[in-house]
């Protein structure tokens, strides 16, 4: 599920990394201490990681180069008392190499979510924004993600339509 | 998107493969003489493929190791003269690694699809179950897949339910 609790405004969104008090960029190692576990937890069960189990997350996602994203929105402007809620909004890309499609590449847009006292901003419309530039560029020939019904005017904003149904099996 | 065109039948899936007429295995590298590209094919947009492009592509995806299988449903009782034909059924699963769930793994079902001429015979079933099996023993704490609206109830005999709605972009 790609996101269940993005912001739902349409505040500029491209405009979010460019006034100086929000980054865009790639997850680092660092972002443990920024609060990047804890933002998740407010979209799926994330329990805690310790410094070493989050550092071996890291590497094996890392090890995949650009066939695995993760983007985090860093708030330059958090005080210094509280830099464990750097981290605003994230949404992770990983790209699928296929058979079809003469060796086709498919883009994933997995993990979106952004902070609850940081919403209405455009974060989360920025992340995925540039998560679609990065599977274009990648050579992906689409990019997908699921989501829940109330979501899909949100990601229209971005240029998602709407192609199927998601199914699961939770064992 | 999982499937376009599996069999539509409830056959008795389990037996497929221990009729002595069909193997369900992974794909191997001698499966681009079986008619492997030309199934797939039928779900998608899927320009044939020279031996070497196979072979490149086939290298990259095996080096993903157990995060990428590709089972296919080979007639063992194909007839000698159409070797080419071989290759009855197919279908893919890879995992994802997340932070997730404290660094779990969810599995992705793509890419299923039956021979026209091989339908009613629970043959996608089979391979959709045992990719299912496969990302259980994986550790997957969920596997989920796209489908059209049309499908809901195929992938529902093998255990899967409706989750939420797939949204595309494409390029």
């Amino acid at each position: 599920m790609a996101s269940t609790s993005p912001e739902l405004s349409t505040a500029a969104a491209a405009a979010a990394e460019t006034d100086g008090t929000v980054q865009i960029r790639r997850l680092e190692v660092t972002d443990h201490g920024k609060g990047f576990v804890e933002l998740l937890s407010q979209l799926s069960a994330c329990p805690d990681l310790t410094a070493s189990e989050f550092n071996a997350c890291f590497a094996d996602l890392a090890a995949l180069g650009d066939d695995h994203v993760i983007l985090v929105a860093e708030d330059l402007a958090a005080a210094a008392a509280a830099p464990e809620r750097r981290i605003l909004a994230t949404g992770c890309l990983f790209v699928e190499r296929k058979f079809l499609r003469g060796g086709g590449k498919v883009g994933h847009v997995e993990d979106v979510v952004v902070d609850a006292a940081a919403r209405g901003r455009g974060l989360g419309l920025s992340v995925v924004r540039r998560l679609v530039e990065i599977a274009k560029e990648a050579g992906c020939y689409k990019v997908i993600l699921d989501c829940t019904p109330e979501l899909r005017a949100y990601y229209a904003k971005c240029g998602f339509v709407e192609k199927g149904v998601q199914m699961a099996i939770y064992f």
